[in-house]
């Protein structure tokens, strides 16, 4: 038998040891955000180092941080392969409100096919099928390319130390590829691939006419209100087609291929379920796209809040000094989060009325990025589900961020392959967070596959 | 010698025991906010009571409401001449922050020609010095026309009994005008009458776009954001010329006469001492019309307040549910305040886009009023002014409120000449609050002078 075959037939002959061990994974409370947690954490850390030493890589280490320490591993004897950098977070959201859960988030529990435990879709679950496909690889043969594991403990935290390390090891991270486990399918049975995240560029905006609130009787009518000149200066923001207004906004986003536009076509969508999902009853936005193009491949810009004057029960008759609002923009690649500022503070310099003071505080944010739907690595990916699923994959783009894909992009110049097995409806960071069972173990095969396909 | 020139030797003759009666009437902290001042309240209601008897009215009595007495008083045996309704109110705002006071403001203090006291100048002084002038005159004859007292006990709480005792009290409250003690003048020996007063209507607009807030990356550009319809609206709300663009606003506002402009522009005003006093570095509002004519004789719209989405600290991608703002009119003659809820109801009938709920709640208000300014009762006072000051009296419209004209025009088809001698920079509210002695002794005097015209 090829080192294929017998991998798989090991796979599932060992369902039940593999199950005792996520079970296993699933108990360690990593809560990265509380303090409590932190020795769970690194119990975790050093559990996850010993499952990687198991794999005989030739180094495997916790790389230690400010924070919590990243889990690295790495093993290069295989000259003339890619090189593969396996992305994951052993870190878990907390789990309160622990009454909302039906079973104890630690105490990992099966239902029905399901798994139930804080992490077990986002992501422990995906890492520990990945690790999991490699070791039964390793019983067979070696591993088919050049590989190096970076699993961090604080993406729940906003990965606060992982861009200060990709900076101080940019060397030791080289690779061709990023494998991103931190991903999902389309639905239950079909296979699909997030192949475009959108970036962010978060603002907060100030504007000021008047050193104190003033009296709306004794002022109003003769004084700007700093409320209506935001106003106007949000609803300028958009012009009637619903683009952004903004000089150079769009001068750096890609022309969308007649094939991409065809293929988001065809994935599965209805106004219906979209009103359904979003709680409204009308839907919006730049005109000449589909609702799944203007959230995967067009940018937007949104107000996300906004305060001013008298805020509080009843009547109060205030002329404000002063309003605020939050702002950002989505971004496809490739525009660069880096160019939105500049564009912000013109268009405030160019339309607030002399006389007002405002000031424009950069949220700072990420790139947008888009794989190669035709690259080797992700046609690899594309075989592996078909082989798995028995159905062909759907290549969906994704309107939110995951900032460390467009990390990993800029500074590795590398593209991440987004594959993983959670669901759509798996409650990730809500109450009885779960993973679907037959995806683990389906999860596991396709990741054997992957990486045979990959090693060539 | 007349009544009146007795009178007026007798005024100037007491001095000190009106000094001394003042820091009586001062001492008694009347602060109709606080509970524990109830005691207080009753105590300074009594004590005008007193005052009154003493003038030899044919009824004084305390008319008892859910909330402070209202001090009543009336003398009705003058055939043939007009009836004055004497309006005031003896409750006075809360004293702290303390430490701010230079003196205790239940400690009535006199230096360089001040008192200072919480109330001198609002406005039981004002009163005091009307009920003084009463005083003088019932001591060398009969008072010159019918009279009835009104002075309330809840001013500074919104008189929030008040209209339940008019509405009980018409026929009681009958009169030819209100002779309205709760005013000042323009400035040290300027002899000056607000003759118009704006009204107000005050709403709350709600605007939800979806059930509950979304996640700005996986729905930003599909659907509308409530902040930037918000937005929208409120811009619509002003046409490029500052004016206010809901139909039928204007229907009602008086045409400015010629004359009435002529005295507007006579009145001491400077663009600096407006920005300064407003804080502002640039001016604003309706074209066609003067700073003073803005705010004083013509009406307009300001945005109170506003909110939505999320308005804490740092970054959240939040797509917002709802956005809310608080939105008042100030109103001129003969504007009435029931109409405009009309009027923006309709407004957002015609721009709310379809598939956004939303809702207008009316805070109430009231009517702005314009008081004729060639009756015989404002000659009355503009002859008595000239006579004490030596000097003609500036008339001025005033952008503010004052809920009880309105209130007294509306139920009982009064008309108010607003006459009293507080001064600008009295304080009034705040710590420190004073008034102005000379004024106190002039006002007595232009009472007297006042009366007799009247009853003439």
């Amino acid at each position: 038998m090829s080192q294929l075959e017998s991998a798989l037939d090991y796979a599932r002959a060992h369902k039940d040891e593999h199950l005792a061990e996520l079970v296993d994974l699933l108990s360690i409370p990593s809560v990265s955000t509380l303090p409590e947690h932190k020795p769970d954490i690194r119990r975790c850390a050093e559990w996850l180092k010993a499952q990687l030493e198991s794999l005989g890589l030739s180094t495997v280490e916790l790389k230690e941080t400010p924070g919590h320490p990243i889990v690295y591993g790495e093993w290069l004897e295989a000259p003339g392969k890619p090189t593969v950098l396996v992305y994951g977070h052993y870190d878990v959201q907390p789990a309160d409100p622990f009454n909302e859960w039906d079973t104890p988030p630690f105490e990992p529990t099966v239902r029905d096919d399901y798994i139930y435990a804080r992490g077990a879709s986002d992501m422990k679950g995906q890492i520990f099928a990945q690790i999991k496909a490699l070791q039964a690889l390793t019983q067979f043969g070696e591993i088919p390319f050049n590989i190096k594991y970076l699993i961090e403990g604080e993406e729940e935290i906003g990965s606060e130390n992982l861009e200060d390390f990709i900076d101080n090891n940019i060397d030791l991270l080289q690779c061709d590829f990023v494998l991103n486990t931190d991903a999902g399918i389309y639905a239950k049975g079909q296979p699909g691939i997030t192949y475009s995240l959108r970036g962010l560029a978060y603002f907060e905006i100030e504007l000021r006419a008047h050193q104190k609130d003033l009296h709306s009787g004794r002022f109003g009518g003769t004084v700007l209100n700093p409320i209506h000149e935001l106003s106007k200066l949000i609803t300028g923001l958009h012009d009637a087609q619903g683009r952004v207004t903004l000089p150079g906004f769009y001068d750096k986003v890609r022309d969308l291929p007649q094939e991409e536009r065809d293929a988001i076509a065809q994935l599965p969508y209805s106004d219906e379920d979209w009103l359904g999902m979003s709680g409204s009853k009308v839907l919006g936005g730049e005109e000449g796209y589909t609702t799944l193009e203007r959230v995967g491949v067009r940018p937007c810009l949104d107000v996300n809040g906004i305060w001013g004057g008298f805020v509080g029960e009843g009547a109060k008759t205030v002329l404000p000094a002063v309003a605020h609002c939050k702002l950002s923009t989505r971004l496809v690649a490739h525009q660069n989060h880096r160019d939105i500022p500049a564009m912000l503070e013109a268009y405030l310099k160019e339309n607030v009325p002399e006389g007002l003071d405002w000031s424009l505080h950069d949220h700072s944010g990420g790139p947008g990025s888009t794989m190669d739907r035709h690259s080797p690595y992700m046609k690899a990916a594309e075989d592996a589900l078909r082989t798995t699923y028995g159905k062909e994959t759907l290549f969906s783009p994704e309107g939110g961020s995951i900032p460390v894909v467009g990390m990993m992009q800029e500074k590795l110049d590398s593209d991440s392959i987004l594959l993983g097995f959670a669901l759509p409806d798996d409650g990730i960071h809500g109450p009885n967070e779960r993973q679907y069972l037959p995806n683990t173990f389906t999860g596991i095969e396709t990741y054997i596959h992957y990486m045979m396909n990959v090693g060539g």
